[in-house]
């Protein structure tokens, strides 16, 4: 299934409007800008089990509290916000936190450079965005190297391309060839260039937050971000209980600029949290809160999504997992406390520990991403491409991930009901024990029936062997280098393309290299 | 996760229990019976919907009407509980079945040959069974080529030494070196005789049911047999709307000795039902409503599965493809309706039409086989081993598949709620930014916190490669042939093992070899 869009514009007043509407000429869009879902998120646990979750919550914060370093703004916040204070030390008194969420945004538009890829984010929405922060790419010729800007650039060419990922991402992998303090402006630059879509901002240190920021202003106008989102940033918090390396201070700065934090704990469970799961999600809960929380400090009324990371370990060995039954269904009780609190909801992704694109591969990242579709899940960063426990980005699985992206349309469209959909007529037309290959009913339907594979062989044995016993991985690397073939350029505004390289140049020179 | 159950015997009198009790001596057992799902399914489909549909399935009886060539034995049990014939066409006032189902169980014991085996078939249970009629066999060596009763001994041992499985199936592959009209006897003896788990005896004509039936009373006394399920037989309607060659004779066999059958529609949405999702269903559910209740008619009160195979085709090609969203969306309504019925439900498995284990296939696989777990089945055929469109059936695929199993035992477990799982005393031993290794609430949890896969690599990289790069067919591969060289036979008494030799010699003697 597939459909084409034509983007419609909203009226608007203004420059920012007239300079959105410069950058919408180019081709068609294929695909949804993204899913409204037809099917409830899925419910395991009794309201007396989540009450119980959330007071533990309730009394890590309270009790415990929850530390934060290098940033004595965020201390002067929580302090003039009524939260308990010693040194470093943040206890939040019971309730506090949630009055303060009750403030948040519950759904807020990301706004795209061509308007009609803008993405909605929270309710009934699903927006997928390719995996990111890997150090490594993959492919199958190649084999594992360092990431570059032309990796980067590929990556970004190859969701542009797919009509079932809706979001450019942020740092699709780190392109290593570029010094360590200047990356993020050709990491920004390259989002808005080779991609229409909405995108993430750099979030490794607060001038890095404001220097994205102000290419996002560059792009979409001053007065416009001031009032609407259009870029977001990433955020960790340090599992167990821990805010530190200046994360307060780059959620602050885009919660400043009326822009999305996305807060994420990331818990390894018996290594940054309990090693159970009921304690990883009461811990994951209360640092997440206390991230959003803060940025409504910072201003009231900035847009957030409460991010959630969950992953088990091999006891045998110690190492991570990813794709693994716990987090799965530890991931659904996430989404039921989320919807609780009225956050849009990032949770899982196509997780997998496996160092190649197979079978173990997609079978702990298809278990990992339906929880992220089964428990509601609003943003599902990590949807295409993540390998060896994120330490790659693969070429290969990115096409198959991008693959399952559009399974998913299809599934989270759930069964229509309908007098056509219950096909009483073609009954009447087809006996019983005849087939239904030519009736008028099939005819009629056919062509939307069936969401249909790119990377999938579904051929008899004999024609698949005849055309070479290509297996999902060689079919696969055949499907990127014809989707990079295929990308177009979605051109942009010549006076924003110069704004933006006239601005790097300028932050560029103000530096010197920095390799760390 | 992993468990040894001591098996609990029930007191009972007479010599059927002495005979079981007799056959249970052997090595204790691994792995639970079956699970018991500690999470709901998923409901996806609004009251509404669910009444439109069930509305249509009752036009569909009442209307159009199914028809029953073969057997005019099942037309008289029909006449004679008031449905309308007209030749072999049956149509079923309103109301009709459903009021003949609600006196079939609810749920029921299927028994094996080693008590602690036994398995629940309906309500919250969950029993995973290997894959089911494959004619080739597959595996990463020798290739594809046609199953014999070798290969066939082979998956009993298989299942029977995965702790993961619970059921020994049927026709885990065609043995077909042995004639046709044979076979079955092979294939009952080698399931009792290599695997202590409970199975599916022949269906494909009523003469082979009775004789797995007989088997069966040799096995468990035949006074156990007419009061316990000991045996099932699988039974295909002919969909749309059919039922022939034999099929209702064989059903009624099996109810006729208090044994069950799973009654099971296979519609091709387009070829064998209608293109559209809503309208296969509606089908779906009146041809194995009529099935169960024929058995009712029968024998009131026998067990009965109601199955259902939803499976969609490639619209580009007109193959079938499996393991597509379409299908799995539509299992959850299936699982919903059937609820609403009150019967045990089999649904889905590990479906894929890739000619490979790879990443086709576990991405099909690990979506087709959450739907079958999301929608509530209760007996899952099909668990593990099908390739290519139930083509072949793979020795690396079945080990890949038993190891999800694993992974959804604990996934049923859903996420508990206790003080230990909650986990707050260690927050008062871990420090913000502290770590959980070492942490006493670890050290006491960490033995059963994690599922642990046998075929998942999850070392870093570097040790990856130094270990021969593995992928996960060449770890299922080796993991395939350590379970055959572990598998321990668990003896059979030689008095039913003698009896049983004795009667398939003397009906190998009664008929000359048949070859199709």
């Amino acid at each position: 299934m597939s459909e084409t869009l034509s983007p419609t514009v909203p009226r608007e007043r203004g420059g920012a409007q007239a300079r959105r509407n410069a950058r919408a000429h180019g081709p068609a869009i294929t695909g949804r800008p993204y899913i409204n879902r037809g099917i409830p998120p899925y419910d395991v646990m009794s309201e007396e089990n989540l009450l119980r979750i959330e007071a533990a919550t309730d009394r890590i914060l309270a009790e415990v509290g929850i530390e934060f370093r290098d940033d004595p703004a965020a201390l002067d916040l929580w302090r003039r916000a009524g939260a308990e204070i010693s040194g470093t030390l943040v206890r939040f008194p019971h309730g506090m936190l949630r009055e303060i969420l009750a403030k948040a945004p519950r759904e807020f538009t990301q706004h795209a450079r061509n308007p009609a890829r803008s993405v909605r984010i929270g309710g009934g929405s699903v927006v997928f965005a390719p995996a990111y922060g890997s150090p490594f790419v993959i492919d199958h010729e190649k084999g594992r190297r360092y990431g570059t800007i032309e990796d980067f650039r590929n990556f970004i060419k190859l969701a542009q391309t797919s009509p079932w990922l809706h979001h450019s991402g942020g740092t699709v992998c780190e392109p290593t060839d570029l010094p360590v303090n200047k990356r993020h402006l050709d990491m920004v630059y390259s989002h808005i260039r080779y991609s229409d879509r909405a995108f993430l901002g750099s979030v490794t240190t607060e001038e890095r937050a404001e220097d994205s920021i102000a290419m996002a202003r560059l792009l979409f106008g001053a007065e416009f971000v001031e009032r609407n989102c259009v870029i977001m940033g990433n955020v960790n918090v340090n599992s167990p209980l821990l805010w530190g390396g200046g994360a307060t201070q780059v959620l602050r700065a885009y919660a400043r600029a009326n822009q999305a934090s996305v807060i994420v704990p990331f818990i390894l469970g018996g290594a940054m949290g309990p090693v159970t799961n009921a304690g990883s999600i009461a811990q994951g809960m209360a640092e997440t809160m206390s991230g959003c929380a803060l940025a409504q400090l910072e201003r009231p009324g900035a847009p957030v999504v409460f991010g959630n990371f969950l992953s088990s370990m091999s006891l045998r060995t110690g190492s991570p997992t990813f794709g693994t039954p716990e987090p799965a269904v530890g991931s659904l009780v996430v989404g039921q406390l989320v919807r609780r609190l009225g956050l849009p909801l990032r949770c899982a992704g196509n997780f997998t520990t496996s160092k190649l694109p197979d079978a173990q591969a997609a079978t702990e990242g298809t278990m990992s991403m339906l929880s992220a579709i089964h428990c509601g899940a609003n943003f599902i960063l990590h949807s295409a491409g993540f390998l060896d426990g994120l330490l790659s980005m693969s070429y290969e699985k990115f096409v198959m991930d991008a693959d399952l992206c559009g399974a998913l349309h299809s599934y989270l469209d759930g069964v229509a009901v309908d007098d056509n959909q219950l096909a009483l007529d073609a009954f009447a037309e087809v006996s019983p024990g005849g087939h239904f290959f030519g009736c008028s009913h099939t005819m009629a339907n056919y062509r939307d029936a069936f969401w249909e594979s790119t990377t999938a062989d579904n051929d008899p044995y004999e024609k698949w062997e005849a055309n070479g016993r290509h297996d999902a991985v060689s079919r696969a690397n055949r499907r990127w280098k014809q989707m990079l073939a295929e990308y177009e350029e979605r051109p942009l505004d010549p006076g924003v393309d110069a704004a933006l390289q006239d601005f790097m140049a300028r932050r560029k020179a103000a530096m010197a290299d920095a390799w760390y």
